[in-house]
């Protein structure tokens, strides 16, 4: 069984942006740039901004946190918004959630342009991926592609089940896979007999959200199996919706966690940042 | 089999929003109002803007259409866009396409807002109907949910294919169907062996651009099977993506071509118009 390494596929990614930032730099004078917005204290949010930072630095963006008090009103939060939009030196905007309560989080989808979308989750940018005119795509489902093609799977023919329809990874991932020219299945918590579906699929994308609950038993042999969960199990380990060690094999290729999909996450919101930053340079 | 009447479906409809726009009138003084943006000499536009027009009569929606010449230029379209998304007065816009050469269309569907999308299929209804928030959705599909409903074919658990992945019918198709719980695969003209996902489909969508291409032998026994599909074969006559005739005596419903989908689309544009206006009732 092939192992789809994530975190060597978010290296060599890295590698590329290293030299398209540089680039980008020659050019324009100044590195891409990403804003990150947090908004009170929460403890996850601070280090998840942290570890966003760290990664721009090492491949060459740079990056701005906007920290805001939790007493925030909704008028100053959508003005900030409105001035990044505006702001021609930042290239990609990112708003850490969850914000606080009398915040409004959907205003964040409305407002932000799909020019500066770089989680790519606003619904223009989810309006643009579904008319098949993609600007920013949505980072953990872009990450799963990304590794597929690193590994040259062959998705166009094939039967594609897409287990999960969350807005972040389930739906666009469907979109992104029928962009591929897989036929595409979403099952979900309603579909009954999921087995029936992912004993017949040549990819199964599984982003459930419970933990270790597929194993061997509900895929086809010789298909390929990406799990997108990702569960502490206590002691500091992590566990995915997939029983990754029963699949060896059985399975032509999985991914296992940690060091699947995960590590892809940022390193595609860094894909983004530099894919908008590059937009401007107008055809070079 | 039954036969899923879409002119009896559309016809009731159309009983139900007679009464919402009379109610809208005693409470808003005025009727609610479908602008439809024509421009050019297209022969059948003409044709197709005339009948939406006498649509609207029929229910009590006032139907304004704005004529442009050919040689209108990008600038003045989109001031007119603008003008019309400002327009308190305007409860849904329709700009029929196609537009001539020299404009992008592309414009209509960044620049129209979602408040007034009387056709559901700007990028922003696109993104609001993936993210779980529809505000309006795209006529033909959500007319088939509509046939469906009024028959009360169950969705929920169900296995639905869709056949066809295009904007305006297979991928909203898609997520409307999600929405009603369903297990969505949508296969489209890069799936291999389209038969062995048809077969075990409970309910069918057909939109595959391909008259009579489907017969009974590619459907499950007892299921349910709508036909998006609508050929001219000469003298006047139509008929759909599927041999309707050989589903008798085995599939449990189905829409006939024509007379089943067809009608519902002109019919949830005026529901679509009548929706938006209602919204300026606030809570009402």
């Amino acid at each position: 069984m092939i192992r789809l390494d994530g975190k060597l596929v978010a290296e060599s990614l890295r590698e590329g942006l290293k030299l398209r930032t540089e680039s980008f730099k020659s050019k324009m004078g100044r590195a891409p740039q990403l804003t990150v917005v947090l908004v009170g204290e929460n403890k996850a949010s601070q280090v998840y901004v942290k570890n966003k930072h760290l990664a721009c630095q090492k491949v060459g963006i740079s990056s701005q946190i906007i920290e805001k008090p939790e007493s925030l009103q909704q008028g100053e939060f959508e003005e900030l918004l409105e001035k990044l939009n505006r702001d021609e030196s930042v290239d990609g905007v990112l708003v850490q959630l969850p914000v606080p309560r009398q915040l409004k989080s959907d205003r964040v989808f409305e407002l932000l342009s799909p020019a500066k979308d770089a989680d790519g989750l606003t619904y223009a940018s989810t309006g643009l991926l579904w008319s098949g005119k993609p600007l920013v795509k949505p980072c953990t489902p872009s990450g799963v592609i990304e590794i597929l093609k690193h590994y040259k799977i062959p998705m166009a023919g094939k039967n594609a089940v897409v287990i999960g329809r969350s807005q972040i990874v389930g739906k666009p991932m469907a979109a992104l896979l029928l962009d591929e020219n897989a036929t595409v299945t979403v099952c979900h918590s309603g579909t009954r007999d999921i087995r029936s579906y992912t004993s017949q699929a040549d990819i199964v994308v599984v982003a459930a959200g419970k933990p270790r609950l597929f194993g061997r038993e509900d895929f086809k042999k010789d298909s390929v199996i990406v799990d997108v969960g990702m569960h502490g199990t206590g002691g500091g380990k992590l566990c995915g919706d997939v029983r990754y060690e029963e699949l060896e094999g059985w399975a032509q290729a999985a991914t296992p966690v940690p060091g699947g999909v995960g590590p892809m996450t940022i390193a595609m919101l860094l894909e983004n940042t530099v894919y908008l930053a590059e937009r401007k340079l107008k055809g070079n």
